[in-house]
This record gives C-alpha cells, structure tokens and sequence, in this order.
C-alpha cells in the first residue's frame, strides 16, 4: 500500500485521482492539498463526494502537508507550481508525478520553448529535477517510469495524438512532412471555472477551433515523434471545441508512405499495440466513438487510410479526464509503485 | 461469491448490472441471457464493454441458461416476462429479482389494476409466485427481502417519490390529501430503443410532460404510502422528460399538517434516515442536484417546505440507472445474499 | 414607424429585442446603449450580428444617448437601473418599457416588499412614475398599456405561471389555498454572465432546484391572480433549472373547486384565451414541450387535471426569451405604438 | 410574387424551407405534398406551426399536387424521387430544385458513379434533364441557376467544404495533391428519422467519425475543385458527428504552394468573396463559432494557414440546415425567379 499526497485536489484533475484511488487496493490517498477550501472536507467544494471522500483539505505550507506520510506527491496543478513543490517533495523522500508541462521536457532548451510559447518565465525553477524528469506516456516509456523520481504526465490532446500516430511513424508507414492532427474536445478539459465560451448558453449546440496560432502540446507531441522517427517531425495541430463534457476526438492525417496500404498499416498498429491493456486497435468500418472510452483508461484507434488519395488516417479517442488525464496518472503511479501496471483501471465507464 | 444469471443483459438495465457486478467483490456475472445478440459476445454490441465483459450472450431457452450455475437470475426485462420466466428459475433453486412491475404487488387484486393500467393480461402468469412476492425498496423492506425467494425491483419514479415522502407520510406531518409528485427524468429512463421524442434533434433543448392521465408507477408509490400511513393515500403524479441523459429530480408536494414545520420536517428525515448509507437529507439552504447522483446509488433529500404558504416540500435526487434500477437491485442482491448491503456500491460517479 | 433606443443592448435580452426589431416593419431600432462595448459596433461583441446590426454602442450618459430620434426606449436592464433612467427617459418625451421588477409593482408599499426579498434599496428612485405603471402581461392588461408612460416587463417564471393560473383562479374553478407552481427554466434565463452553477460541465445532464426560500417572481404573480381572484392568493413556487438553453416549463397544481372537472377547465380556458394570437390550450391528450415554443412569442397551455385525486394541473410552455422577455417586450411596444398587436411575431422559431 | 409546390414537407428540409418561405416577401407556398400526413394539416404533424402554417398536406400523386398553381417545385426528397418528379414538374411548367443528389451531376457518367457509391440504380430516369441541370451553389453558378429548369441542390458537408476550399484552389495557393475535408456534423442533418446512432443518450457527450469508406459528398466536391482548378482534384473526407443539432465545422487542410503565405492566402479569400453577402472572411486570431452562423445562411470561412509547418488551413462554418440546405435552396430560388438573391435570407438567427 502506497500513500498519495495530491496537490490540487479540487479541480477537475484532482477529483478524477480521487475517483479513482477510492476504487484502488494499494494507492490509497493520505493528503489533500488545495489553496481553496482549506480547513473543510473535500465534499464541502463537491457534495456528491460527501461520505466517499471528506478529507480536510490542507494548505500547501501546513504542516499536515509538509510532513504528509505519503510516499508519492501528484501535483493536479497548473504549470509553474510543480516546478516549486517538486524538489521539495523530492526532498521529503517523494516520488513526483505532475499535470501540467513543468517535467514534460527534459532538456532546459526545450523547456524554454515550452515557456516562451504558452507565455511564462522561460528559467525553469527546477532545472537539475527538469533533467531527470520523464514523460509519462506509459506505454513508450514504461521502464524509465519505473525508476523516475519525477515524471510528467502528458496533455490529453498529445496523449491522444502520439498514441495514434507512433506506430507509422516508428514504422515510416507516413511521410515525415505533412502530418495533421485535428483534434475535438470536450469543455472539461478546460478546467472548472467559468469562461464566457464554456457558458452553457454559449456552448451548447457550438463548435469551434481555438488557439490557431499553436498550442502548446504541439511541442511533446513534435518531440516524441521526432524520437521515434529517428528524426525530426512536425505536424499541424487544430485544437477545437465541441459540445460535450468529456471526450477527445483526434482524426490523425498523413500521406501514406510508398507501398504502405490499409492492411499493413493495421497490421503495424496491431503489433505495435499487441500486449497493451489500455489501447485497443480497430479496422475502419468496425464501430467506435468517444462513448466506448467514457469513463475508462482506453485509448481506442481506428485505422482508415484512404488508399484512392494517398492519405494516412487514424481516428483516436480518448477521455480527456481519464486516459488524458488522471487514469494515465495513476497508470503512472502504478508503475512508480512497482504494482501492476491496470490495477485500480480495469473497468469499463458507465453507459449510456 | 455468489453467481447471477442476467436476462435481458443488453439492455440499458443489464448493462447497469452489469457495469456494478464488474466490481462487484462477491457477486459474480456467470451467464448474459439475452434474445438479441445470442451466440455474441457482450463487447460486440457493447463495444465499450470491450474486455471487460466479453461473456456470450446464450438465449433463454438454451441448455447454458438452464444450467447456469448462478445462485440467482435476474430479469432486467419489461413487464410479462419475468411471471413466465420466475417460477421456471425459482425451481431451479434460484432467487429472482425483476426489474419490472411483475411482482411490484403481491395481490391478485393489485396486479389487476395495475395490468390494466398498462393494458396487458390482467391474469398473472405466476400467481403463486406473485404472493411471496416482496417489494424490493431495501431501506423499507430488508429484512423480507433477505427472505425472499422472488423480489420486485421497485420503478425509478417511485424510488425517487417513496422515499422522498416516507418520512412525512409515516410521522403525519403531511395531510394525506392533495400530495403531487412532480417528477422529471432524463430520457434513459426510456431503454435504448429509438424513438421520435427521444431522437437527438427533437430533445434537446426540450422538455415535456407525458402520460398525464396516469403513469404506472402511481401505483406502487400509493401502495407503500398508503402502507406507512395506514390509510389510504392517493398522489397526483407528473412524469416529464428534460434533456439530460441520467437523472431524476422529484419534487413532492403537500400541505404542512396542523403544527408542521420545516425543523420539525428536517428532524423527522434525519430521523427515519439516520443510518441509511444510500439516503442522505439535506436542509433547503444546502447544494443539491442530480449531478450529485450521477452513477451513485444514493438519493439526496432536501427538505424544503414553505411555511408561508402551508406547503410542505421535498425535492428528492437520484441517478435513474442506479438507484433507480440497477444499484437498487444490486443492493437487494446483496441482501437476498446475506451480503453487507452496500458491497459494490459504495463509491461516488465519475464528476463532471 | 417607430424609433426605439434600447438601454443593456449587449444582454441576451438586448439581443432578443434586436432579432426580433430586425424583422418588424413598422419598430426601428435608433439607439444601442450599453455599458460594455461602447464605441464599437454590436456586431464587435456579438460576431452572428455582423451585417446585420453593426450599430455602434453608446455610453448611457452620452450626447448620442440623450439626444436619441427615439420615440420609446426599452431598458433591457437589471434591478435599479430602470428607476433612474424611467424619469429621464420620460421627461425626454419617450415611454418606457422595463425589463426589471423596477416597475411591476404600483405601489411603494409592494416595491418595497419586492425590494427587501430581492436585498435591494427598499426607496424606489422614481415614486410618482412607479405609481402610473403598468404591468405588462398584454393579454391582461392591453388597454391599460396603450396609454402607459412606463411599462414593467413581466418576469419569465411570472408569465408562464400567471398566463397557465388566470382562468381557473378567475372563474374560481381551483381552491384558493394550494396553489402550487412547479417551474424549469433553461440556463438563459440567468442571462450571459458566466457562474459555476452554468459552466457547461457543471450543468450538462444536471437539473436542480434553487432559492428555495422564495423567488421574487413569486410577488407578481400572487399580485396579478390576487387581483383576478378578487382576494388574496398565494403561491408555493419551486425555480429549477434543466440542462436547456431556452424555455420554461411551469406546472401547476391546486385542488379543483367543488363540482370543476377537467371538461369544464378545458373549456373555460378556451373561453378566456379564444381570442388570443399568442395562447394556445391543449387537451391533456394532445401533444406539447417547450421545442413547439422555441423560438416564437407563443404560450402553450396544456389542461390536465386529475380528477382521481381532485388535482387541478396546467402546464404551461414559453421560450422564456421570448414571451418570456423579448417577445412579450415587442407585443408591449406594439400596443403602445398604437400597432397590430402581433406585427413582427407572428412566426414560429426554427426547428430543430 | 413566385408560387412554391413543396414536395417532402414534413421532414427537416421540409420544415426549413416553410420556415423560410413565411417569412419571405415574394415567394408564396402554394402547395405541400409528402407521403406522411396526407389530408392533415401540417400543423398535425408539427404542432410548432399550428396557426402559422395549417395547410392540409396532399399525396404526390392527388389532382391538387399535380394541378397546383405553383411556378417551382422544390424536391425535399431523398435521392431517386427528384429524377422521377422532376420531368413531369418541368412538362407542368414548373422549375424544377432538389435536395438529393439526383441533379447535383450533369453528365450520365458522373452520375453512374455517385450512384454506385450510394449503392442505387446507375440508370438515372431523366438523363435528358440531368443533362441541363445545374449545380445550385450560388456563389459560383448564380448565372446558369438563373436560366436553369433544374437545380441540384450541394449537399450540406459540400457546401461548406467547397466555399472553404475555392478561393485557394482557383488561385493555385494550395497544392492539389493531399487535399483533407475534416467535417463535424450536427445530428439534424441525418434527417428526422429515429435511429440508435442519434438517440438521446447513445449521442449526447459522444462523437464519432462514419463513412470512412467514403462519403458520397466527396464527389461533388472534387468535381467542383476539379472545374476551379482547371485539373483533377481528389480530397480525402472525414465525416464525423458532433453532439450538435445544428451546424457544421469543416477544416480544410493541404499543403502551401511555395510561396503561399497566411497574409496572400486571406487576401485572396478577400478578393474571392469580397461582394457576396453570404460569406464572411476571418482572420485567424478573430473569433469564430458553428454558433455565429446558427439560423442564417451565413457561411463563416476562417483562414489560419500554418507557416510554421507550411500547411494550408481554411475553418468553415455553416448551419447544415440553412446554407447548407434550405437557406441556400431559397437564395436558389430568388436567383431562379429573378428576385434579389438575399431576399427573405438576410436576418441573423437567434441566440443563444
């Protein structure tokens, strides 16, 4: 049994480790920290967790949190507070698992990129834990994972696009120059507080793109890629809105590779993925939608390249807030704990 | 560990069981009855069940649904075919719950009137069957259930009505004439076959009332008022439709009886509810909504009536698909098993 | 053709007062006046309004507001703004229609009950100007209105519920005592300002009820059946809101009068509104939601009582924008221009 | 004034069209024919339109269809009923539109090939007036829609990709080789009929892509490409349905001619569109949304082309309903009465 400190408990990311460490047999949460409802249980911000989860929410600096029995720290936090908490965890003798991009690259070149893009101080606060960080996708990179002292958890959307488009770019089944990834997604993945274009009058039955001039997954997506290329890779990145809660709906274009065909590229997508519990494969005219991974840790990919134009295409789904989110972080913690790697994630959402 | 053997798995009160015994510790899913579907898995019409439940769906006259090693069936399946199949299973040594209004009364007479009202055969397939009967609200009625060989789930309207207004009825803070149940539910409540009103396009953004010259589930909400007054007790019921998938919200009706007030109220709740781990009772100036049910199997009170007016008020929450039908029969499995009664229930939805 | 300066034109009402001017043939807008956006076109805030009204905002207090060509001017504004501007407004020679409570009540006495449930200055700003006010449910009150100064706009919750109560409470065909007004709005009817409570996570598949200590709508509608009743009423009100953007669905109960049946309420109801362009009544049998509404200044009255239990019921449906605030504002402005009641609102909205 | 004979009223295409015509100045309905609803009121079928449009539906094949004093008729009918309706309408007199596919193509062989897509008789049965049909996209036919008998009408996903995409084609900035249509769609533009793919709970929160094999839009488009291009053009098309019911998002994608840029490729988009009034071109940094155009006939076409990765990039928004059926049938039927184009179209929907 491993202890979990989660900072950032109130907000969409934070209930969904909650969520799950309630079901789970070896994390069990011991701290909540957040810098709203100190002093109050958790259920007191979200009554539906009233007699699941009334844990007094602690500050960051109290000393319930700093000297928290807990073996792991997820920081459920924006960008720029894992960067501060992390040595410190560290330090206490934590493992570190965050959400946002502050361990997402490991080089401070890359970090500075990062930063210049989403606006913020390109120093890194952290930079000799930055360099030790790993990138929790956890079906790429599993064995650094285990050893990890601090791992990044990925954003939903490259979650989505680098599930769907690793095996033909490992397998240069598409070609380097032209990959587009249009990506849906559903308003939670915005956070909980209140914006104009998430008002429900504003949102309901709307669709929209955002962000055109880059958004800033674009940047891990490009980077793991590149790795698994062998060599630099680029894609176009549309980040768009539509009216559901949860959901990501990735459609991943390309042109096909010469020879490469509807059958290989399953074929390829299908052993790349063979053992993994968490991604399953499906040919094009098998039925699939964001409502078969609601609630669960799936990530499932449609194969359907389009042999009459030459294009490569793979169609992701996701849940933004469990396989985008807090599932791959407890995948993550699983790993990090030596446990099996599906414990506490073996069930399907509810339906409908 | 005991086995069941679901009939009618593929519809949306099968797969709610079906959801609930996946993590279920002690009950176990041993045969999928279904007439759509046989001879394929689960996951093939269900792809979202993928993995999680990949069992062959066998039809209900097959060898395998005879046999079935389970300790008990139950019959997730509309009105009439839970009479046929109940005596068939009860012989063969297993309880049975039904999820239909076959063995909601346990009187020749009041199967009658309710028949009628539904327009089927008035004569009851199982009569014998049909008196042993128990009615399967658990926080009414456990200690029968624990003894019964064949318990009648109760309708989700009536769920969210009986227990909303037991409390008031049984302490006679409310005059027993002039009680309205306005009741609104998502549209799951209506299965999964598709239908005009239902269709996308023609629901959403709409709500509307319907069967207004009397729904069903009147009957069985009269029944067990009329029990705890020990009188007879008449409601004027509303069924509507609001654009939601999950969810009813009930707002009950009375006048305050002579000295009623809404401490007194509040205090008689907390009272009858005290240590029920599903009902929780709020007091007018606390959060509640439906989205606090949503995927939980508890019903939230708030006690709410107007002393200006004379009015007494109860707004009584639920999720339609769990404490409406498949947690509230997952909780009387438990009981008819000997089973602690919230094993497998007790964690929160998944927010938002 | 009359010019109309609109005061709060950037609000969903603002908006809902354009639409429908942009199709009226004789009512011109002349004036935009708001708080936000001054300077710039409409069309700057709302981009679906380029082309069509790219009118520039003006301040409140600006030689462009003061001086306007306007022969009415419409505040689309909320509490407390009205009672300064009314004086005003009045004094420059217009009439003036409000949207605020700031004039549905006659005498100081009224406005400062309303004023104190609402935590409002109880001292109304314009006493001489309230007193000549006139409410303006057209269909009650249609000649008072062409003579009106100053109008006060009903509210949304007030229409629906008075509209569905005034021929039984006028032909005491209902029991005085009881009155019950159960009512779901859609999330519009908060306006355009974003809160918790209306993030779309936070409401999708979420219905719940609210200010259960009393709506202030609760005051005008007690007035209005009050005056028709020919003594006092009261009335138990219960706001919800569903996960809509648009449309009210008010049902309301009472206890039938002695000797009323559903027969006798029907044609009563025909009786009153026969002549009505913007009433419809149903039988309980023939269909009705608030989609058929959606979008059109009708109100849709479906009599349903229940003579089992003695239950009077109605339940009434209208786009709360529309004859909820916008609709009901023109059918005013109509009236007081001396124009066919209808011009400009005798179409229906678009469906689906 | 123009007299209309509507054939397929009751369905959505229907619908829209009598919304529009209601409100139009010059053209009249003077006849509804559909298969459902004969000899009842439309306002049966749709009580949204009782006392708005009350006119008695008559069968196709009755004296009133066939003698009706209309001077159009316009098919809102699916594919094979226009080819037979259509020369005994142009043999009545009348100008022929309609919705299907079966005069979105004048030559036999293109047709042959749309039919073996949609999997109909390859024999179209009025080759002659196939022939002399023309495509009723507006903005690029308007000439020959003025002297047509018979206009198809663009399919809804059509519509918005080939507006997206002329400009850059007819200019040769984008490549003609890897040309992608990504198109999220709105539940209504499936019709009205029930299906489990668009019931409310199976829809709501869930998207998915369909078709992959090849959705029949694909043809017109390239055809209309091809022609702008002077040259063969094939797009790869990704059809996919979003919780909406109204509105269609597509975006465009392809490669930069060399030397394309951001600024010339709007520039162009600019000059392309300058004086239409159904077209509006956006930057990339101004706001955009399915929700602006919702209720008009509005096409929206942001242009963000991305330097960085030299990927063209076009957004286009339209109501599938209005531009992308009805609302264009309408600016269709000005063109072919001789009436301005905008009439009866020029009005902003309603919102939220």
């Amino acid at each position: 049994m491993a202890g979990v400190k989660l900072i950032g408990a109130g907000g969409y990311g934070g209930l969904g480790m909650i969520e799950l460490l309630l079901r789970h047999p070896k994390l069990k949460l011991v701290t909540l920290v957040d810098v709203e409802g100190v002093g109050k249980p958790l259920s007191a911000m979200w009554p539906y967790m009233q007699g699941y989860c009334d844990t007094v929410i602690v500050a960051p600096d109290s000393p319930q949190a700093k000297d928290s029995p807990a073996d792991v720290a997820v920081c459920a936090t924006p960008d720029g507070v894992g960067q501060i908490t992390g040595p410190v965890e560290v330090a206490a003798g934590r493992k570190v698992l965050d959400y946002s991009g502050d361990y997402r690259f490991n080089t401070l070149d890359l970090y500075r990129d990062y930063a210049t893009r989403i606006g913020r101080d390109v120093a890194h606060k952290a930079p000799d834990l930055l360099k030790q960080s790993v990138y929790g996708l956890t079906e790429l990179h599993r064995r650094e994972i285990a050893k990890a002292k601090v791992v990044g958890n990925p954003g939903c959307f490259a979650m989505s696009c680098i599930l769907g488009l690793a095996p033909a770019v490992k397998n240069r089944l598409v070609e380097s120059v032209g990959l587009v990834c249009d990506c849906k997604t559903g308003v939670s993945g915005a956070g909980k507080k209140p914006a104009a274009a998430f008002h429900y009058p504003e949102r309901y039955d709307t669709s929209n793109a955002y962000r055109l001039t880059g958004h800033q997954h674009v940047m891990e997506i490009e980077r793991e890629l590149s790795v698994l290329a062998g060599g630099p890779i680029q894609v176009t990145f549309t980040p768009q809105v539509v009216p559901m809660t949860r959901g990501i709906l990735s459609t991943l274009y390309g042109r096909l590779a010469p020879g490469a065909t509807q059958g290989a590229m399953l074929e390829a997508y299908r052993a790349f993925y063979g053992n993994e519990f968490f991604v399953k494969v499906r040919d094009f005219n098998e039925p699939a939608s964001t409502g078969d991974v609601r609630g669960s840790n799936r990530a499932v990919l449609t194969v359907a390249c389009d042999e009459r134009t030459g294009a490569f295409r793979v169609i992701s789904h996701i849940d933004n807030l469990v396989k985008g989110q807090a599932g791959s972080a407890v995948q993550n913690l699983n790993v990090m704990s030596g446990l099996e790697e599906s414990l506490g994630l073996d069930l399907p959402g509810a339906h409908p």
